[in-house]
């Protein structure tokens, strides 16, 4: 498919995922002009040093005025404000989209905040490490990635045109693009990435707070699994605590069948039932496989960590 | 430290430890001769294979003849009953080790299925992928890792130095090793390597029962976060059923503890404290910092993964 670059793109927020859209629009020319706001001066400051955008104004009004697509990448409560800031900026016909986690609460939030004639289309790449700030970004983070989009209800023909529009802008940039209902990705990323975000936090912080087991032990032996729930409870702390309030609802729910079948788990160790362990525990290596083929994950064992004897 | 190297090795179960340990003594030349027994043909013919052994015999006791160091490598609940096979070929002298993730109930299973005369020492490397079988081992998996010894109660100095001996050859094998009480193992181990593992299997469960969210839907968008749980998930099933039944009660408890903490966070998510929320994953930041710096885990963002593009 051939895709027009984007005459001027806005970033709004910059850190490590505004800041990797901006390099890989500069990388893959999805973009012409590339302006880049993020409310904290340090961070606009260290944006001009590291030459990522051609403008970086100071104002967010400024840094939305003319761009055909505008996407919000600030922490995810923040989202709605940040749009109500721009929005007399915003020019007609522009395409406001964001890169939040949570597609209800945030895609209302725009909306809400956005004048008649622009196209408010939220979105969501699945992506990312666990590294913060402008300088984490990098231009391959979307590669081999799915970008989510959660069009709003619309019969505007137009409205159409601008979705396949921004899904050509994330192709560009590398990403796979699927449109999914709102409601419906919400539910989806409680359990694919909330829950496990939710839970790794959840041991991290039970591990650090035993008494009878010194923090240095934690540590030396984390190389038996603990290490790897780390790399995800390392996530920004702002980003995730308003994942979870803004997701409220599906979260709870998801963790509810989480704690059932975490009670029959338990029930069956305690009650030494052998094969139920086995039963479960072969049938969740299917999983990994199928991830592994779907090209979501590496294939190599310890995600490739012992060719370096790292 | 000097280490004379060990005349003739034994290793009994030959899976991706066993293999490893029989692959990293023969890199490292901490053993002479390398004799490989497992019960199950398939693996014995294929070690034959790989040739990684001087002598694969079919019978244990043969196995163990003339061993100055004999290391069970088989499931954990299976050790106690390969030791009393072998036993009646046990050298006298000779040091009796293992490599199974619990050590109260396996120390305990080998000394009493082990003659007088011969010193056994529980020992545990915490090293480790999600592949299984003769195949998947390689000699570099315990470089940088540590390895636990549980030397068992005696007044007897020659056992000190057949501890010495036994921490000689895992340094050889690039191991660094510590000793210490098996109980306090056991303790240490269910919150760094077992409930780490529980609590993977449970959340791949739980996703793979999902009503609402197809199976595929889970495998696309796994890079959220739920991926990194699969890879622990993907274990030998076997290994982690006897792991949960000859360590219940450490499980136990700690799963008890896991779950208190789980409900205050549920508590804090459902009535929307951010403030506790952001908290805690402000603090489990420094966890991870810690583990890099011990230098048992990669510091590259998403371990390595973007390097490649994977």
């Amino acid at each position: 498919m051939s895709f027009e670059p984007i005459p001027r793109l806005a970033v709004i927020g910059c850190g490590l995922i505004g800041s990797s859209v901006a390099r890989a629009a500069r990388a893959s020319h999805a973009a012409e002009t590339i302006v880049i706001f993020d409310a904290n001066p340090a961070v606009r400051e260290r944006v001009r040093e590291l030459g990522m955008a051609d403008l970086t104004p100071d104002d967010p009004i400024e840094a939305v005025r003319d761009a055909d697509l505008v996407i919000f990448a600030a922490p995810p409560a923040a989202i709605g404000a940040a749009c109500e800031a721009a929005a007399p900026g915003f020019k007609p016909g522009a395409i406001i989209s964001d890169v939040g986690s949570v597609k209800g609460a945030i895609g209302d939030a725009m909306a809400a905040a956005s004048p008649a004639g622009v196209f408010v289309i939220p979105g969501h790449p699945i992506a990312g490490t666990e590294q913060s700030g402008p300088d984490a970004g990098f231009p391959e983070l979307f590669e081999g990635r799915w970008t989510i989009l959660c069009p709003r209800a619309s019969d505007d023909p137009a409205y159409d045109v601008a979705v396949a529009r921004l899904s050509g802008f994330w192709r560009a940039l590398g990403a796979q693009v699927e449109l999914m209902d709102a409601a419906h990705h919400d539910r989806v990323l409680a359990v694919t990435s909330h829950l496990p975000h939710l839970i790794a936090y959840n041991i991290v912080g039970t591990a650090a707070d035993l008494e009878e087991v010194a923090e240095g032990e934690v540590m030396k032996y984390s190389a038996g699994g603990f290490r790897d729930f780390t790399r995800i409870a390392a996530s920004d702390p702002v980003m995730w605590r308003d994942v979870f309030l803004l997701n409220k609802d599906a979260v709870l729910e998801i963790l509810g069948r989480f704690n059932e079948d975490l009670q029959a788990l338990s029930r069956a160790i305690r009650w030494g039932e052998g094969d139920k362990l086995e039963a479960l525990f072969t049938r969740t290596r299917a999983i990994r496989r199928g991830i592994v083929a779907a090209g979501q994950e590496s294939a190599e064992p310890n995600f490739g960590r012992n060719r370096k004897g790292v």
